[in-house]
């Protein structure tokens, strides 16, 4: 048997603690071979196709505690609407099937998040490939797993970071305001701002009233605290009721942000200092947590296991503590949100954070 | 209303952050007082009883980041079958109880593990003590939810100990054993195995065989590997079948332990230069995980919203990534251990380490 | 005898842990009470004045993790030149040496930077205050000692960024650009620049040339290196000359900066992929760096020594891994620079990073 | 030209951005190749030399972040001096240099301590070898450098350790005794005993009394203090005079200790409750500090300088923030010891620290 293994999307903390595992099941396990697919389905469109041999890392716990991921993952698009020098548009999936063929792999194993596993899913079913797919994204916003890869490493970070600010706003007795990733999904901005002691936290799901949210710093004040300390995920309304985002993983740099514009408008309504923090890039790189190897180690060993069983269109998942399986339809239907009924929301409240109001209905997308 | 709060047991880390969540809910969200007991029930043997009022503490973010329990946890022996200067033991539970009655308390939210919860449900009992228990323990043993207080913290330690250990064993060509806590049930060391990469897991709940442990580390170095990785946990079997232990929370400090132990019977084994760390008391203290402050959180949210109901005699639980209650009664059931099929163990396995075979057939225990 | 103590300025790590030393020397060395005025001058100006009596705080090891100040640093302006509502300024400097005066201290001690130092030295001159002076800055840009406090920690928290930076650069291809703090003085960039393993660093005492940057990343592609790290001080020229800055402490948040005006010059010459972090008010606060509580620990001894000898109008200072005391007044000759012939400079240009060519040759800075 | 470079003795963390800043510098600045040694002189003992070509480490940042060393440095003993198999000694240094001169390179850099750095000085002087050293040891006691690569490090684990025993210490009211490194000389227990705070600090630098060393830990419970820390180096006297180490570089694991029998010692003359953590190996390895990356950076530059020099028998050193050189002859003449009148110590006192009084003599040492 000869498997591959591809990394696609944004990458996260603890996706070559996957390949690790995968490698060590595969090889030690079944003595199977490992090829690496390098960038992606970009990889599979070079001839021949661009791989690395992984058998050799079996001995490598180096990969453990290494951060991004070692076969690339840059992003050239989505074979099936792969854009062109001339800006037009092209299918090239074949290409990319072909590549893939040429491997001569028995099957894939797709490391990924929502819309890559749904491209892959498509190619998988257009080429005949045997799929097992691993679900990874700093968000937390797939379905049927409690959590992914990557998410327990960004959430950690942002916590470092309000420990960092929570110092500094009190010394200087200032609103200090996070900014963290989570375009869709603010399960981000939601534990880190339970865990690093936030007093609003503003997520993509709730609405939230502007002076509503300056009369709770004001009333924190006058309860003595002399200090706030705001979370913010990338993408909120405005007061207008449009959707602000920071378009961080745009095609370029954005000048300011969702936090930039938060701060302005809490200062002017409270007339208190305030200061922002965008943490950008920083919550997907670096040395991946213990928990977000766990939870790579036991995926990538249940999704060789799932091989071995011949068990294919499958994603693994984490539920109760215990590593599941479950049909990649069900998990590629759109980001889960948060639930704005959950005990997490409901810890924040419970904590005295302002969080606004659910629901949210969306409007169309406006970078500032 | 006015609510009291304990810690009982070995300290961990978070338990500031639960009493931190139970003051911000009671506090702003219900406008009750809230006051803590020191050293728990033995400040209740104290006349007056020993407390700190706590109310003040609402706009102390710090108790989010700071190990231990400002509360005091000192342990002087179970109240039922207290420990008497002249040797013999006696009864003081009326004294307990009264130490309690007298500070006209509505509820007591206990901090504690496996065997002082059952100690505090036995006291609320006998004395109508309106009891709502949070579940703390590093060993993270306790029945009926996912993880208790201080857990996460324990095994981020633990593998921190790992990853340091990890390149000076191959710098060196070392077999480097880490020993951790757990005398009962080996989920520190399952945990930081996996995500440390551990050549050798040794738990309680699981046999082994010294020779083959030994020709396991050989034959990782036939594959190439120069070094080995062994956690164990603080309680194991000897090659005579006894049980071996380490003593660290007995009355004095204890020469050599469990780690020594198998150091010595390894290396003779193996020809292998072999190392001994025991992490002891590190796995205890210091700033807690942002995992430990959300569960710590959303654990003192949901046990006052259990006093607002008028719901005693439950304990808070965490499952599927929610805070349920469950009944105290079911809880203090004993230790829960390691489940072999699980998993954990499964990944363990697959990863290519080494863990013995199940089941263990308990024996006495003895220390080394 | 009476001290007092203040911290004045920026916030930074060590700050507590100078007035631990400070207290603990005092009063367990000398029986001294130690009175700590709030937020700088501007607790003088208060009337009463605003003190917090920190005797008690002798037992607590807590302040030497504690990142900020305790005393709260707001800082509302000069006091001889202080912003009025009318927007008009006034001299109240004889108000805050009669604050000063009412809390009948025998010494001060003023912890602070460049700035804050010349004026409590102008303060002192006039009111016959017994100063001695402790160097803060995480700029590290005091004259005559090798270290201020706060600068390690500074220079961590910027190397830590680098190294999550790092893997995630690499599993894209792109250019990641840190941008630190360093308005004056390029240390930050320049220490973190070569533990982080930048490619280029930009200081805004040497001069740059955006052709020859770009030439050099293409260069350190074409060796076969996919990515590549810049790390950019606040202020640095523009290609026209003209000096660009990030503005952070100015009055209000400001759009973009440095690191993306870099992000895209550099993007646009080298057609690489660029993201930009800017890690702003995260270098101030935390938990201090074991470096930064040594050195704080050292001077705030050192500078009750001081007082007990009488020995005024001094700073303590850092050289040869030594605690010693330097004149005021040649301290706050304005920030010291990097020296572009020193070691650090050449280390950096010696592993192959760009950093283009000294001296610059300051012109009107511009906040972009 | 074409170089070689081996590490020696104990590992430590910096090692490997050491080699990173040597072949940087030796390949990118000058265009040689670089040569790495396995197992110090081990490796020259082989037949083939065993060695590892490095130019094309040229790109790997991960050298930088990386604990250990990728030469290895097992150490099968001095080779004018050699264990033989039946027990007897042997001169090999003719092999060794054989060895090296087998590899054919035009100069030769030594990482290693005092008694690395003597062995390979004598190679040299008798092979013709031109050797340039690098100093490294997490003991930091060699002389003329300010600091040594390891060192940081080392100090930054202790004091991680602190911060984790110093609340677990405060909630049960123990004395928590931290066993650390350092046989000869007491660096790493005086800079971490001050920046985590501890109340007693012992190295072998120094005498002490049992009684006044309780004395002051119940003065310090009088005073409101209901715990203390106590940080002691590997070897220290016992009360009758003898020195006693805890022997972790033996040949064998040892049970017991210095820390034990402080422990034991101490808790008899208090009363108090005690806890002992022995840190060993975990000093050793993990990511280097900043610090110690930046002084390996500067160490691997200048040394390649030196070569490009012909500037030979020479070890670079940190002197005032500056990297320098001194003649090798300097360096090996024994640990540079704790300067009992130095800074640190009189901060440790200043500070309210336990530390014995000067001057300790020397006697036989003792292993318990």
């Amino acid at each position: 048997m000869r498997i591959g293994i591809l990394t696609s999307g944004g990458d996260c903390a603890g996706l070559n603690a996957v390949i690790l595992a995968v490698v060590r099941r595969a090889v030690l396990g079944y003595g199977w071979d490992v090829v690496g697919i390098r960038q992606g389905t970009h990889g599979l469109l070079q001839r021949p196709p661009a791989t690395i041999p992984l058998n050799d890392y079996v001995n490598n716990d180096g990969m453990l505690r290494l951060g991004g991921t070692i076969l690339g993952t840059i992003n050239k698009g989505n074979p099936f609407h792969y854009p062109m020098p001339d800006g037009s548009f092209a299918d090239r999936s074949d290409e990319v099937i072909a590549g893939y063929e040429a491997l001569g792999l028995d099957a894939l194993i797709g490391i990924g998040g929502d819309g890559s596993m749904a491209i892959l899913r498509e190619l998988a079913q257009k080429g005949g490939i045997n799929l097992v797919g691993i679900p990874k994204t700093i968000d937390n916003d797939l379905a049927h797993t409690e959590y992914s890869v990557g998410f327990t490493t960004a959430v950690n970070v942002a916590v470092d970071a309000m420990d960092r600010l929570q110092p500094t706003a009190a010394s200087h007795e200032r609103i200090m305001i996070l900014e963290v990733m989570g375009r869709d999904a603010g399960h981000i901005a939601l534990f880190a701002g339970i865990a690093g002691g936030a007093d609003v936290i503003l997520i993509p799901e709730m609405d939230y009233d502007l002076e509503d949210m300056a009369q709770h710093c004001l009333n924190i004040r006058k309860r003595g605290r002399n200090h706030a300390l705001v979370i913010v995920a990338e993408a909120i309304k405005t007061d207008k009721g449009d959707i602000v985002t920071s378009g961080h993983d745009g095609q370029k740099a954005v000048y300011g942000g969702v936090g930039h514009w938060l701060a302005e408008k809490l200062g002017e309504r409270t007339g208190w200092e305030t200061r922002v923090t965008v943490l950008g890039h920083l919550q997907r790189g670096g040395t991946p947590s213990p928990r977000d190897r766990l939870i790579a180690s036991t995926f990538g060993v249940h999704a060789v296991d799932l091989i071995a069983q011949q068990k294919f269109d499958r994603v693994v998942a984490w539920q109760q503590r215990r590593v599941v399986d479950v049909p990649m339809a069900d998990v590629i239907t759109g980001p889960r949100l948060v639930d704005t009924g959950e005990t997490m929301v409901s810890t924040a409240i419970g904590l005295g954070a302002y969080m606004g109001t659910p629901p949210m209905v969306k409007k169309t997308a406006k970078t500032v």
